[in-house]
């Protein structure tokens, strides 16, 4: 079995500490069974791997996530990034497309789909043998996870038809995509399931999908016309038009942590950072990220956060509501975490004359990394050491640079940093457009030259 | 009549706006009659001017708020800087000595003494004459101004003693400072009036009070012994163990707007700042100091304040009771006004390895403003100017500088900026103490350097 994880958009209901390179999957926010930190996609990927120790896992994201992809799964995962932010059916053609093109993909062997952002149970993950095992046995393209419903929920689709009690599946009888309140009290009064949005597919239907699309299994030809495919999801393309799909079910706890209300109730800790909150708060919950404190006094039922891009102070309940609010924020990220390290926005200036704009910056590289070759034509740079040492590139020549130094980078002029034990730098941009994408990048091989330096050997 | 305004300490029942540089009494929350913002300080000096045109007016204060006086109240006033932090009765003991030592004043005048900060009508400074001819007509030493109590609270003091249906004025009968609610309760059923901290006091009387404490009437002397006057307050030391005062009463409105349960009452906009609220919101007040955005969602008799110092978020009842919860946080203040212009901490590092630290600050220096002549034994600190044009000294040679320009000013080296037309900059400081105390003034003149430059005349 294959496994492709779509890890999902921001998630802007869990603003400020999602935004598009940070997605709520990557927050740190839940604990693993030894009592570390882990995020929604870390705990995913560690259930996968107890049900399925040899399964093959590909994460398909944006390309603003595969930093935080690899950062958090490593290597053993492969990634898949997505040109162009679509919907559920160009994502799962396209990472379909890397199986079965690139991975040379047995056409006997199933592709099981999962969303990254469920809580859910062990048995979850066991669920996925018993529906390859419906797929072979039924002879059916697909096969869904019924989840039992608690409410008539308008946002999630709808599966009916009775399971056989001699078998661990049903054929789908209906399928109805997010109805209307009335029908889905119809439905759950009828023992209708939720689609929980994993499938298991055989590898022969999603082949035929791609040639429905672009007539041929070419995951180059398809990342080409990615933002060509229709911007719509597998439910409404596939699931709900199909005439051959069965079912298992799942009954232990599912819970998509979409909102600061259900995320903050899997939070074992209620605060984290620096909060000094009074006796007198009931069921709160502070994050804070900032270096400043949080003083919270008499609240009930609310939820605080505060990060570099904002504060959101909530309403446990109403926090659901955030999302047409966030979108009036058309800030840019405050806080970014890197595959060489991550940065903060500290200062934006603009001049009181003129056009001419300022930001500043803490950056950090981590040992062994090095930030892209680059060049800007819109800004001038200063670049301040303020701890550890690093080899500094400027158009074509190397030198060794630490704490104290100070880098003039006039515009036009190219530039890197690598260092093999960290450094941090503070960054002052000096233009009339100060924005991530003024920056043309070059190859440079740095070599040996990031290793770290090998001394003596030890005898004892 | 005299009058001196004692500027109280740092509020810290309204952190996080007010801190050591930044009191509460600056605040620029009320609003004037043309509905432009003031603060407290500025609205008690608006009044005292309406009631009182031409009495010469002293403001008392902290060393750290002599900017803060300056910036808002300008050269129209006279500044007293406390050596230290004492209580009411030496503070009145110096700005009395202050007035007959240096200002040469008359004998058979008479001296105000108010506090900054609570909120009142105009006819509180119109009690003041009252309260002259008070003073004249009983032969009294000492007048106080009764206030209606609300409630028989623990804070005041009491003042008991009839007004003749003739007299303008009452004598004091007895004077109880902070009873315990007992007999707050039997002060008030028996008709007793709140101390509301005016008094109205003979010259000849203050004299004594200063002969008393170190023998003579001399400024110099007082302020030198300053440290070692009795730590108390006026009413403790001399209103309770007076036999000679009277007192006239006030019954409009008096409040404190110590705490930002009163003070959000007196202002007119529920917002300040970068603030999207849902509309669910009800009696919550939401002020935002900060660059970011601050997200309201369904809050209910809530504050929330966010500086560069910290956030608060708070039942507004609750906040009342936030001051232990404030004295944990011994953070530096993270934004100043100073008289030259202000300043920001962005940043602050830790070395990974040995004791050194990074700080980051922006600094704007106001046009025909400087920074004082000095050197830091302790750091390095490098500037990059981002916004005007600055004169910038080094060991005794001045050189202009403008936005791009990088000056790396190694320890002990003595540096200044001026600017005729303002002048912002990042530093950079770097070393192992990072503290406003390393620092050594000199004296330097900047003389016509600072003027703005002349154009030619211009016949239209």
């Amino acid at each position: 079995m294959k496994i492709i994880l779509l890890s999902g958009g921001s998630g802007k209901r869990l603003w400020p500490l999602s935004n598009n390179a940070r997605s709520k999957q990557f927050l740190k926010v839940l604990q693993d069974e030894e009592g570390s930190s882990e995020s929604m996609i870390q705990r995913i990927y560690r259930q996968i791997r107890k049900s399925l120790p040899d399964a093959e896992v590909l994460v398909t994201s944006s390309e603003a996530q595969g930093d935080s992809v690899r950062r958090q799964l490593g290597d053993q995962v492969e990634n898949v990034l997505e040109p162009s932010r679509r919907d559920t059916y160009p994502a799962i053609l396209l990472s379909g497309a890397y199986l079965l093109d690139r991975g040379q993909m047995d056409e006997g062997e199933v592709i099981a789909v999962l969303p990254v952002d469920p809580y859910v149970e062990q048995d979850y993950f066991e669920k996925l043998h018993v529906m390859e095992q419906a797929l072979c046995e039924s002879g059916a393209d697909l096969c869904l996870l019924g989840i039992s419903p608690t409410y008539p929920s308008e946002k999630y689709g709808y599966i009916t038809g009775g399971t056989a009690a001699d078998k661990p599946y049903g054929h789908v009888k209906s399928y109805v995509e997010k109805p209307d309140l009335q029908t889905a009290q119809r439905l759950v009064g009828g023992g209708a399931y939720w689609n929980g949005g994993v499938f298991v597919l055989r590898a022969s239907f999603v082949r035929k999908l791609i040639e429905k699309e672009i007539g041929e299994v070419s995951f180059e030809r398809l990342y080409a016309q990615y933002a060509s495919l229709p911007y719509t999801s597998f439910d409404y393309e596939v699931t709900e038009k199909s005439t051959s799909a069965v079912f298992v079910t799942y009954d232990g706890e599912w819970n998509d942590l979409g909102t600061w209300n259900t995320l903050t109730a899997k939070m074992r800790e209620p605060d984290g950072g620096f909060v000094i909150r009074g006796e007198n708060c009931h069921n709160t919950h502070i994050i804070n990220e900032l270096e400043i404190p949080v003083v919270a006094l008499g609240l009930r039922d609310t939820v605080v956060v505060a990060s570099a891009d904002g504060i959101l102070v909530s309403d446990k309940h109403a926090s659901s509501y955030m999302k047409p609010y966030v979108e009036q924020i058309h800030n840019r990220p405050m806080y970014e975490k890197r595959q060489w390290g991550e940065y903060r926005v500290l200062d934006f200036a603009q001049c009181r004359h003129g056009k001419e704009n300022s930001l500043t910056k803490h950056l950090y590289v981590e040992a062994g990394r090095s930030i892209s070759y680059q060049k800007h034509d819109l800004r001038d740079e200063v670049w301040t050491i303020i701890d550890g040492e690093g080899l500094f590139l400027l158009d074509g020549e190397v030198r060794e640079v630490r704490r104290g130094d100070v880098l003039y980078i006039a515009k036009g002029r190219r530039h890197a940093m690598a260092t093999r034990e960290g450094v941090d730098f503070i960054e002052v941009q000096m233009g009339t457009e100060l924005v991530e994408e003024d920056i043309e990048r070059f190859p440079w091989d740095w070599g040996s030259l990031l290793r770290p330096e090998e001394g003596p050997e030890s005898d004892t």
